[in-house]
C-alpha cells in the first residue's frame, strides 16, 4: 500500500474549519501515513480484569502494566488505545506513543443472562483534551457499542454524541462494535457483522473495529470474504477486525492478511496477542503486523519479522 | 399542484423574526417551492441494518452506501434524510442535496415482544447547527416517536423540544409517528393513524410521516380514504405516507398518487423503493415520484418517466 | 360576581418584583378580570388522540384542528389551553386569544394496568419564552399531575420546577391533578380530590383542575357539598373542575353553577364539551359559560345564551 | 437553658466567609437565640393529603391552609416548616414568620408494599433563595431522607448536594430522616435512630427530625435513655423528635421534657398536635412548647401556659 | 521506607501545570513524604449506621463523633478520610489534620439478595472545592466502587470523571474498590482483587484500596503472596489493604508489616481497629501502624509503640 499525502484524506463534514489541520495530522499519525490503522488494544484490564495478563500461558511480564507502554514504545504501532487514567499515569515516560483514548469500559463479571451489557463513558471529552493541552501526544477516541443490548440505546447515543465533539476538536473516532444482549443469537452472523459496519458509518465514526464474521450452515464463504461486505458497509468508515485470543503468529498474520486483501478490511486491532509475550517477541510481532498493515508485506515476509530474521521499521 | 410564492408560507410562531427567512428558505428548498415534501429516506442502515442494502433481490449497488448518495445528486428529490454522521462522511462530494438530518434511530434487534421501543436521540442540535456552519447544506432535521410504547414519554419530550429548537434556528422537522409496543394491537388503525398526525401538530411538527392506515373489518373504506381523516386531523402540519417494503413502480406510482389526491396527502417519503434499485433505475422512480408530487403528474405520465419514455426536470 | 381590581389580585412571593405587573396583567386577562377562570381545554388531541375529535355524535367541523381557535377567537372564554406546537401553527391568525400553554401530555394508548401513568414534559420554559418575545399572547402554563402514579414524584418534581420559573417570568399557573395508578381505588373519592387541591396549593399553583367529587356508600352529600372542602384545602390557589365527556346544555350548566355557588369553585375547564359542537353552537356555549362564571348568570338565563335568544359580550 | 451568644454558634467549615453573619443570623432566628429548635411542621398537605387537615377530631379551622399562617404569627415558634409555594402564597401576608423550606414531599398513596418511598426535590435552591432576594424571611431549608428504601441513594445524595449549597448561602439545613422501605423491619429501632442521627452529621446538617426510638424485647431503656445515644451519635447536629399524632397535651409535653433532659435533644418538630387545634388552642400549644424548649419551663409549668393560666412570651 | 524527595513524585499526565506544586503538596502531605499512605477510616458512620460505634467491645469514647478527630489530631495518619459534612462540622477546631473527603456512600440496610450494591456520589467537587478554599485542609478525594454490582457502570463513570477532575485541582484520589453483587460469589478472590486493582490504574486514581485477597483451595498462596499479584497490577496506583473489622494488635500489625513487604503494598487503611478503642489506645494504635507504614519498623518495635514503652513522632 503506497502512502498517501494529506490531500487524499477525506475529511467528514463535521470536522470545523479551525481543526482540519489537526484531524489530517492525527489521521496521518494514527495511520502512519498509509489511510491504515494498527491499533494495539491496551484497554482489557477493566474489560477482562487480571486474566489476560496473569496465569497460565502469559508471559510474567504481562503482570505490570507498563509492559504495554514498553511494547507501544520499542515496537511498530498505529495508535496505544487505552483508559484515560491509565495513559495518564505514563504518557509522560512515553511521550512517542499516539494514544487513542478509550471512553468507555466495563467489566466481565455481570453476564448477559443477569443483564444485558452497557459500558459507561467514564469521563467527559474536556478531561481529555486538557491532557491533550497538557502535552500528551492524543490522536483520537474509542468507544464500545453493545449492538442488540437493551441499553442499546444509551450507548448510540454517547457515541454519536461524542463522535461529533471528536470531530470538532480535530480528533479521529474508532468503534468497536460488537453486537451482544438476550436479543443476540449468533454474536459474529455476518450480516450483523455488515450491519454493525454500517451503523458506525451512520453515527460518523473514523474507524469500526468488529469481530470477524462467521458463516455457518449454507454460507459457504470464507470468513474473509463475508468481511467483505461488511468493508462495503462501512463506506467511507475503515473497517478492522479484533485481533481475538492469542494464537499462533502464523495464523495469526495470515488472518490479518486475507482481512486486507480479500475481505476490505483497513487494518487490525490486537491485544492479547501482543501483550500476553515476552517484551521482544510482542516487539517482533507489532513489527510483523505492521508489515503488512502499512507496506503490505507477504505473509512470509511478516513472518521474518516476527522470527528476528529481518527488521521492520516505519517512517511516517 | 402550482408553485407557491415565499408569502404563502404559513411560517409557525416559534421561528424567531430573525431566521423567518431561512425558515422559508428551507420551506422552499425542501418542498421544491411546492409545499409538498419529497423525502427520499436513507436512514435505514441503522433502521434495518444491512439486510435492507444486501441480499437477494436487491442491486448490488446498494450494498455502498455512496449508492444513496449519488441517487440524491442525480435524481429529483425534495431532501435526503440521514444520520448525521452518515451525511458528514459524503457531503463535502455532494454538496447539491437537500439534507434532512435524522436525530434519532435505533436497530431492529431488540423485538416488542422483549421490550418496547426506545429510539435515542443520538446528537444535539449544536452538533448539527455546527456542520451547518460548516457549509453543509443542511435544511431540516427528522425524529421518529414510537407512540403506544413504554418510551413514549421521552421521545415525545426530545420531539418537543427539538421542535422548538429546531424552530428556532430556522430549520424544518418531519417526525416519523409509527404506534408500536406491546399495548398497540394494530398499528395501521385508521384511528390511530389519525391520532399520530394529530399529536405531530400538537408537537409543532412541519411534516409528519406516518404508516398508511389499513381499514380492517366493518370499516369499508379505501386506504387513502381513511387517510384523509388523518390529513385533517394533522391540520398545518402536511402528512406524507411512508413508501414500505420494495413493490412494482406502478403499484407504487398508483398509491401515491391516491395519497395526494384523494386522502390529501402532503408528499411522500420513500426509502427502499429507490435504492434498491440500480443507480439508473433509482433515479428514474425519483423523478417519477416527484413528478406526482411536484408537478401533478398522472400516473400514466409519471410512470413514462420511470420507464425513460420521458425526461422529468424541477426548477426550484 | 363583581369584577376585581389589579390591587385585589394576591400576587405570590416568588413573583419577583420586576415581573409583577405583567403577573397582573396575565392574572386579568386570563380571568377576564374577574379572579374567574373559564379555561377552555384543547390539548386532548395527544391525550385522546383523535377519537374526541372525529366519529359519530362529534360534528364534522371538530375533524379539523383549526376549529378550535375559530371557538376560541368567536366564544367569550379566559384562555385557550393546548400544546406550544399547536398554538405555534395557528397563533399568528388568531392573535387576540389568550393561550395557556399545556407543558406536558400523553396518550392514552398505555393503559395503567400496564403502567402506571407518567405525562412528560414536552419543552422546557425558555420555548414558551421565545414565543411570548416573538409576539404570542401567552399567559400562563398548564400542567398535569397523575397523583398517587409510581411516576408521581417526577411530576411533582417538574411542576414545583416550573411553577417557580412561570411565576419568575409573570406568567401564571394551573395545574391538572387527576389520582391515578395501580395504588388509586377510587380516582373520585371527595378526600382524595381535596388532597390533590392541597398539593396544587403547596405546589403553588394560581388555579387547580380536578375531577368533580363522587360521594359514595355513607357519604350523603352532593357533588358540590363535597367540592367545597377541596375548595377550601386550595386555599388562595384557585380550583376549577372538569367538563368532563359530552352532556347536554342544561345539565352541565347546572352542575357549573352549582360548583361555583355551592362548592367554591373559581371558574370551570372544558373541553369536549365545547369543541365537539358545531362552531356556532360551540361559540354559543362558551358564551353560556362564561356568563355564569363571569357574571354571576342564573341557569336559566346561562341557558337563553345558549339557545341564542340573548348575546353574552364580555369587556375586561 | 440560658441564651447563646452569637459567637457560641459552632458555624460549619462549608459556610463560605462572605455568609457567615447570615447564617449566624438565621441560626439566632431559628433557634429563638438558645440554640434549641421549635419546629412548626407544616409540610403534611403533600405527605398526608387532607385527611390530617379535615374530619373527625379535627378543628374545622384546619380546613383553611391560612390556619397554619395564622398559628404560626401568633404563637411562639422558631420555624415554620412548609413547602416553597405555600409558603408564597401566604408569606407576603405573614412576614414575621421564619420560614424552613421543605424541599421535598410525596403523597402516602403509593405504599412500600408496591414500592419503596421516594420523596423528589420539588424545586432548585435558586428558586428558594430568588423568593428571599424578594423579601421572604427564609432562615433554613428542609429535606427527607427515607434511609433503607432503594431510593435511599438518590435522596442522600439529593441531600447531600442541598447541605452544601445551602450552607454556601447562608441558610440552615434541617434534615428529616425515617428509615422506611421493605427492608426496614423495624422503623423506630433505637440502633436505626442512632445511624440515622449519625448519616445527618456526615452529610453536615445542622439538625435532624427522627421519630423517638422505641426500645423492644430484651432492651428495658425508656424511650428517652435509648435516645440519649441517636443524640451523642449526632455530634455537633441538633437532634429533634417528630410529634406524632395528637395526644393530650401533657402527654406531649412530658415526653417532650424528657426528649430534652433525658435524650438530649435539641428541640422538637410539632404538626398535627398544633394545627388540629382550634387557633387559640394551637397558639398556647406554641407557648407551652416553646417555653419548655427555649426556657427550661418544668412540664408543669408549660401546662399553665396551654391551659391559659400563664402567658409565654419570648424575645430572641 | 526513606523519605522521597518532591521530585520522586509521579505526577499523573492530567495534573495541569498550574496545580503540579499543589498537587505534589499534597501527595508529600498525605504520605507524609514516604510514598506510603496511613488512612485513617472514618467515613463508616453511613456505612455501618451506628454499631460500629456503640455496643458490646466498643469503648463508650466511640459513641461521640468528636472522637475520630481527637485521634486524628494527636495520633500519627496520613489523611483522616470522612463525608464532606462530618468534616465541614468539625475541621475549624482540628485544622492540622490533613482530610479526604469521601464523595459517596451508602447505608447497610438494603442487602445485596434484595438489590446489588450503589453507593451514591453525595455532592459535587465544586462544594469540595470552597471549602479547601475557605481554609479547610483538604489533601484528596475517595470514593467506593462496588465491581460487579449492576450499577457497576454509574460508579465506574462517576469515579473516572471524578479522577479526571480531582487531578485538575490538585487533588489525590483513593478509591475503595469491593467486587460484591449478585454476580460476585468470591468478593476476596485473589484474581478478582487483582483485577480491582488493574481497574484502579485504568481510571488513573493515586492509590486503591481493596480487601486483602484470600486464597481458596487448590491455591495455596499466603494473602500476602497472592496480594503481590494485585500489586503489580496496580502498577503505579499506591496499592492499600483495608483493616477489617477489630483484631488484637499483634496480629494486626504483622499482617500489615507481611502486606507491605511481601505483598508490596503501599500502606494501609484502618478504620474500625483504631477507632472502637478508647482514645489512648487508639492515638498508641495509629503510631504502631505508622511506624511500620511509613518507617519500616518491625513487628516487635511497632508493638513497643502500641504498648507504649516507646513513643512515634513524625516530621513530614
Amino acid at each position: 500500500m503506497p502512502k498517501i499525502t494529506r490531500d487524499q484524506v477525506k475529511v467528514p463534514a463535521d470536522v470545523l474549519a479551525d481543526v482540519r489541520e489537526t484531524y489530517v495530522d492525527n489521521y496521518m499519525k494514527a495511520t502512519r501515513g498509509t489511510g491504515r490503522l494498527m491499533l494495539f488494544a491496551c484497554d482489557q484490564k477493566v474489560e477482562h480484569l487480571n486474566k489476560d495478563f496473569y496465569g497460565e500461558g502469559i508471559d510474567i511480564a504481562d503482570a505490570e502494566p507498563e509492559h504495554l507502554f514498553k511494547i507501544g514504545d520499542q515496537g511498530v504501532c498505529g495508535v496505544l488505545a487505552g483508559q484515560r487514567g491509565l495513559i495518564a499515569q505514563y504518557a509522560a515516560d512515553y511521550p512517542n506513543i499516539n494514544y487513542l483514548v478509550k471512553m468507555n469500559s466495563k467489566t466481565n463479571l455481570v453476564k448477559t443472562a443477569q443483564e444485558d451489557p452497557y459500558s459507561p463513558q467514564l469521563y467527559d471529552l474536556d478531561a481529555v483534551l486538557a491532557m491533550r493541552e497538557n502535552g500528551v501526544n492524543i490522536v483520537g477516541l474509542g468507544y464500545t457499542i453493545y449492538l442488540g443490548s437493551e441499553y442499546e440505546s444509551t450507548m448510540l447515543a454517547e457515541a454519536g454524541e461524542l463522535i461529533a465533539a471528536a470531530h470538532a476538536n480535530g480528533l479521529l473516532v474508532v468503534l468497536w462494535i460488537y453486537p451482544r444482549g438476550k436479543a443476540v443469537t449468533a454474536e459474529k452472523d455476518p450480516d450483523l457483522i455488515a450491519g454493525a459496519a454500517g451503523v458506525a458509518l451512520c453515527l460518523g465514526a473514523d474507524f469500526v473495529k468488529v469481530n470477524p464474521p462467521k458463516p455457518e450452515g449454507d454460507d459457504k464463504r470464507t470468513p474473509a470474504e463475508a468481511l467483505k461486505i461488511a468493508s462495503m458497509a462501512a463506506g467511507r468508515t475503515g473497517l478492522v477486525c479484533a485481533g481475538g485470543s492469542t494464537v499462533d503468529a502464523e495464523t495469526f498474520l495470515t488472518q490479518l492478511h486475507d482481512q486486507i486483501h480479500v475481505g476490505g478490511a483497513d487494518g487490525n486491532a490486537t491485544g492479547r496477542n501482543i501483550h500476553q509475550r515476552s517484551l521482544d517477541e510482542a516487539v517482533r510481532l507489532t513489527k510483523a503486523i505492521s508489515a503488512i498493515t502499512l507496506a503490505d508485506y507477504t505473509v512470509a515476509d511478516a513472518l521474518k519479522v516476527f522470527n528476528g530474521e529481518a527488521d521492520f521499521a516505519w517512517e511516517d
